[in-house]
Order: structure tokens, then sequence, then C-alpha cells
């Protein structure tokens, strides 16, 4: 039997839905092309840690091809997806070139999106890819920087003024984090600026936090945000963001740092099927997670809507891994002239960490919050990492940074596109002479001449 | 004693030499404003691992303001500095506005030059700073991911083609390296380009590589390097850097990715002072470190250029750590109306790493090479950590990266200036199905339907 005989499965995107679909075929007679953009497959769940100088990147991350080098079935591309074409089963790449295919996987996942107010994006950055958390943690770290270089004291204020748009999972996170980094971490590290100062609110355009968790858990979470030092406004959406702060309706908050993690939209990749999307540009999937009218293509994990016993499918890791582990059982299935079965969604519960010792936790018919969610999740965490070296990486980090406070990767790279670090405030007044806090009085006294 | 009158000490640039002086102040009533460009104080002789993916930023990198948070006498300001005017005794910012001082201490340091080729830069970058250093681990990992990708042999070659210029102690380092990632870490984790056939050529224009070392060590080195993988071209000057290679006279190399480690250029803040300058742009200083015709203007660390006892002292961390310290208790002394005295340069030797279980040491009286140098580099590097978090993290990552032969950080980041990732092939053949290697025929078997 000639190796060109077994049939072709490529699979596009190497997150938790595409690596999981590789991985099931790793006895299987067939040939598998993963590709992606990025070389390495990423631990999302623990993004907002880089975001906020918690990790580095290769902490929670590790190259595909690494991860897949043991699996002689699997020839890992590092490229960029341009259209489908699912009537002759090719797909063409941006490096040039298209790709023949007998199954078709597409899990491309999703960005972050600002329902139509693309100009909103460079004023209030997203948190999806390992480029976005080290945008970030660059604007979050040079805010503070800024704060203790600026003698106004009205522009003092407002680079420590955060906002975190969006009360989702990664919107809690963002907040909870940065209102310990601005309390506990750079406490002491400034002489004019007072980081303990710095206001940090979180804006949700709902009438909760966490919407997706039950109530009272919304409720603890909030509480626990307020704890930390989180101004949490609901009710409230956005209608405009500039570089000096955010409109919600008549309300004006002047900050100069303001993230986004309101909005997702599903990679663009879903309009070359052909078939009609959701408003989030999710491709409809059948039961099967085939795309209707095209047998050999299967959509999973943030790119595919599905419903399930009339319950959405949500957009998280496990269900992302469990359809990727479905889709490639189904395409066994296929080759061996047998018939596909439904996707069932197998939903462990739900988990929302907010800062130090505070998270919330929603397993069904336990309900957990405050420190005992949060060793949940953080053993949960710990353990999902395994197969990385970065398990007692990350567990060392996090006992430093749990015993002091400190967040080890706060280190600043890269520049702003079209900015020179640090950028000039173009109506700075002149400054004379610095003035630091002063020095110890004793110490003064002792070695003064 | 108000504070505003105690002196007023400026120290522009938070490296080995910037931050050394600023502690030396620890215990004096004075008030010391440190100017870095970046906020973090980096540890330079193991940058050249960040851009071989061995260890990752934050690993070798700490923000400057934490390191000194305890010492109240000084502020940290991340900030530009684009000017000095020692007739009025005031900097100025580029952020805005100038800044007085009493006694000046310049340690802006060096970049990579390129003998005013600056065209040259694009192709061949230099590694002086973090962002160099990710943005030739992104080059480095992007190669092998284009050679995998492309197929046509003769591109895929130039794509597994890999010179270093300058062959000194980072030339030799990374040259040293990129053989082992080729040999052994990326091993078997292709399927198409075979990374263990990579070339990798270290180019030196003069007779030999360490130049600075004895002779004897020379050889050891470049023998070291042969027997990892590296052809070593001495004697042969570069004539040109272009996309696609390097010309040494009528010699011509392929190669899509080309190193720059030839020459360093100090800091153009030196050009402020109005004195004259040596060829690299080094500031001449007395021999208590002042600039002459400047009494209260220091100048230390790579801007600097000084000869004691007839031998320049080499532009080294150790050096520029003892010139910040002297700077230091010179104006200590001058505040107390005591005169200066002479720099000394205490020489503890010279170590080049080259690779695992390979480097070279000149003790002055002991010279190793091999293992027993490797090892004492390993333990001098690990011991200088000290102080910062840092030390376990890198050893257990040394650990495992000796154990395993892999490199955890492989994680491309960023992207170049103006390209979109990965970048098109402007002529890529068009691409009929990836071949991949075949599928373990006694899986197939086993799998066959």
């Amino acid at each position: 039997m000639n190796n060109k005989e077994v049939p072709h499965v490529v699979i596009v995107g190497g997150g938790f839905g595409g690596l999981w679909a590789a991985r099931e075929f790793r006895r299987d007679a067939v040939r598998i092309t993963l590709i992606d953009r990025n070389n390495h497959h990423l631990f999302q769940p623990l993004l907002y840690q880089v975001a906020t100088a918690g990790l580095s990147s290769p902490d929670i991350a590790a190259p595909l091809r690494h991860i897949l080098r043991r699996q002689g079935n699997v020839t890992v591309l590092m490229d960029e997806v341009s259209g489908i074409e699912p009537a002759t089963k090719q797909i063409r790449l941006a490096a040039g070139g298209s790709l023949g295919y007998d199954y078709l996987i597409l899990a491309s996942g999703a960005r972050h999106a600002y329902f139509g107010r693309d100009e909103w994006a460079s004023h209030a950055p997203g948190l999806k890819t390992l480029d976005d958390a080290l945008a970030i943690r660059r604007r979050i770290l040079t805010a503070f920087e800024r704060a203790e270089a600026e003698v106004d004291p009205e522009r003092r204020r407002a680079w420590l003024n955060f906002v975190v748009i969006g009360g989702g999972p990664t919107g809690v996170e963002l907040a909870g984090t940065l209102a310990e980094i601005a309390r506990h971490t750079l406490r002491r590290e400034f002489r004019r600026a007072d980081p303990t100062r710095a206001r940090i609110v979180l804006v949700e355009a709902g009438t909760r936090v966490l919407s997706t968790l039950p109530e009272p858990l919304s409720q603890k979470a909030r509480q626990q945000l307020e704890r930390l030092g989180v101004e949490v406004q609901t009710g409230a959406p956005v209608t405009a963001v500039d570089a000096d702060g955010i409109s919600l309706g008549d309300e004006r908050i002047e900050a100069r740092t303001v993230l986004w993690a309101a909005g997702v939209a599903a990679s663009p990749l879903g309009r070359s099927l052909g078939v009609s999307l959701d408003r989030a540009g999710r491709v409809p999937v059948a039961s099967d997670l085939r795309v209707p009218g095209h047998d050999a293509v299967f959509v999973i994990g943030d790119l595919a809507t599905l419903s399930v016993d009339g319950k959405p499918v949500p957009g998280v890791a496990p269900a992302a891994k469990q359809m990727g582990t479905h889709a490639a059982r189904m395409i066994r299935r296929l080759i061996g002239g047998q018939s596909t079965s439904g996707f069932r969604y197998r939903d462990f519960g739900n988990l929302a960490t907010i800062g130090r010792w505070a998270a919330v936790a929603d397993l069904g018919r336990v309900r957990l919050s405050g420190m005992v969610a949060w060793l949940f999740w953080l053993f949960i965490h710990i353990l999902f990492l395994i197969g990385f070296r970065s398990r007692l990486i990350v567990l060392i980090n996090w006992a430093w940074s749990y015993w002091t406070y400190q967040r080890h990767a706060r280190i600043i790279v890269g520049t702003e596109p079209g900015e020179t670090r640090p950028a000039a405030d173009t109506d700075a007044v002149n400054r004379e002479r610095v003035e630091p806090a002063g020095a110890d009085p004793r110490r003064k006294t002792a070695a003064a001449p």
C-alpha cells in the first residue's frame, strides 16, 4: 500500500481543537498536515498571566512540531490559509500554492472583535495571542512609568487610571490582576507616582459579570473584585473609546490605558465555505460537526456554532478538545465506511479566577468561591499544563509570586507600531530638576560632610 | 538640611556601569536620578541564550526600579536622553523638558555597528538588547520553518544556511549554539527538511577567533567549534551582505539567515560633550574617569576609552562594574572636598563559551578549555545572577536543556517590521499535495480497513 494512498487530513489551527484532533489520529493510517500561522500551541487559559507579567511566553506555549515530534504521520507547517475550495477539496496557502485534502478540519478559532468599531482597536487592545499579551504588558507597565515621569498631577492621574471593557472571564482576570499589581507588586517602587492610588474600572454592558455562571457566583465574583479594589460598572455599554479614555453614554472615564475583553469574532476562514454564518461569523455545523453540504469538512472549536440538547456548546477549551477528538473519530469512521454520530458535550463545570485567593467555580451541584475555588483553579491549571516542561516552572513562578507579590516578567520589550519608546509627550511642560522622594534622613545626617 | 540641598547625581544608563554606580551611593546623602530607555537591567552575558531560545527575556532581566526599590535616594526614570549641556549642567530628555545635575555619570554603552554599511542592518541583525534577541530568535526559528515548507531543494538549502559574522565571544556563542540547535534540538521534528544538514559558517575578518584571548585558546575554541559542526573562516573580511547571503571578496555564501556580531559603536550621547571621540565613538576619559574639560562629568563602561598601565580597559561587564563603583567613589570624594584618584582595572580573566561542554577560559596563569572551562563558565554565570530570582529558574532550564537538548523558548513572537507572517514567497512554485514522511508502516497495516 503506497503512502500516497492513505487519506490526507488537513487540520487548520493548532489550538486545543486542532491539536486534540491530530493526537486522536496517532495510531491511524492517515497522513495529516497541521497548519498554523504560529509555530506554537498556546495554553490560552493562562494568557492573561503573560499580559500581566506573571509568566513568560514560553511558560504557556510549546512548538507544535515539538509536541507532535513522535507522531510520524503528522507534518506541521507554519503558514496561513488564505482560502478554501470545498468543491475541488483544496486549500490555498498565503505563502503560495495550494494543498489538496480528503478530509478537512477547520479549527482556526476566533479573534477579539470590536462590534464594527474597528477604530477602537488601537486604543483598546484585546487579548488572544502571545503578541497581544506582550502588547498589553507593555502598555500596563509603561503607564506606571509614564505616571512616574509625569510632573503634572492631572496627567499623572490619567496614567494611573485603567479601564477593562468586558466582564467575562478574561476581563475579570485582567482587572483583578491589575488591582493586585497596583496595590501590592509595585508598592514602594515609585518615588513620585503612587501605584496604590491607581483606579481600575471594570465595565460590563450586561447586568452582571461572568454572566455564563449562576447569578450567586456573579455576585461573589463582584464582591471579590471590589475587595481587591476594582470598581465594577455593570449595565453600562461603552459608546466611545479614544486615546484619553472611554464614554458610557454621558459618563466619561479618563484613562490612558484601556483594555478590550468584550467581544470575539470567528476567524474569517469560515466565509470561504460559502455557507451562511451566525452574527459572530461562526459556522453552523451539523450534530456530527460537519458543514451541511460539505461532507468532507468539519468545523470545531470557537469557529463552530452548535447546540446540543438545546444548549449551545460554549467557546471554552474543554469543548474545543472534545470537538477535536470527535471530528477525528468521525473521519476514522468515514474512512472505514461507517456512518457518523452526534457530538455530545461533557460539561465539567465553569471556573473563573479573580486574583490572589479569589475565584469562583460552578461544578454543577457544587458551587465554590473564594480560597477553595482558587485552590481548585490552581490545581486544574497546573494539571492541564502536564506534558509541558512548563508545569514545574509555572509552579515555581506562582509560588514565588504568591509569597512575594512579585511578578517576574515585568520586562518591557518591543514598541507600539509607529512609536519610538518612550513616546514624546507632545505638550510636556518644561521640567526642571526632578524631585525624588527624600533620602532616608538618618542616612543623610550620617553621611553628610 | 533640605532635601534639595543634597547633590544631585544623574546616571544615564542602567547597565552594569550605571547600576553599580547607583548602588555604591546607597548610604550617601545624594539624590540620584537613574535614566534608562528600557525599564530593565539586562544580564547581557546571557543575551545570546535568549536569541537562541534557551532562556526567556525575564530570566536575564529585572526591572531597574525593582532592583533599587529599597534605595530611597534613587529615582528611576524610563526615558531617553537626547542631549547634554555640560556648560549649564543640564540634560535634555526625549519626552520633553530638561534635568539639572551636580554630577553626571554617562553609562549609555554601545550598540552594534556596521562600519558605515548601515544597509546591511536589515539583512544581518545584531545583538545588544532584548528586542534584538527576540528578533534573532524569530529569524532562526522561522528559517527552519521555511525550509520545511519549501518544496524546491535549492531554496530549502538556502534556508538551512546560516552565517554568523564576527568571531568575538558573541559570534562564537551564536554559531556554537546554532550548531547545537540544528544537530540536536530540532532533530526528528521535521518531516521534509533535515536540520542536521544545516550549514553554519562563522566568518572572522582577523586571523583567529576570540582574538583577545591567547593564541592557543583561540585554537582550542576553533577546534571545539568545528567539532560542533561549525565551519570557521578566518582572514575573510565581508564585502557584501544582502537578502540572499554574503560575499567575502570573490567567494559567495548563500544564506537566508545572517547574524551580525562584528562591530560595536558607542552610544551617540558621547557626541553631546563636544570633545573628540575615538573611531568607535567612545569618549577618552582621564584616569579618574572624568571627561577632560568637564569636571562634573564621568563616562564609564563601553562608552569610555581608557588605558591603564598602557593596556586598554576592555569592554566587558566586570570593567563596567568597576568603573561604575569608581565613578561613584570619586563623586563622594569631590563632595567631601577631596581629590580624585586613578581607576585601576582588576582583570579576573576572560571566559568564552562555545556550546555544550565547550568553553575556553584565560585566568592569567591558568588556562582552561573544554569541559572544565565550561563548568567554570556555568558556575560564574549562575553566581553573578545571584540577586535575581532568575538563578533558580535558569538553573532548572539549563539542567533541563542539557539533559534533553531541548530549548524551551522556541516560541516565535512578533513580526519583522513591514512583514506579514509568514512572508509570502514571491516566486513560490505551485504546491500540490504536501507529501509528509510516511506513517509508521506497522501502524498503517494495523489500522488499515
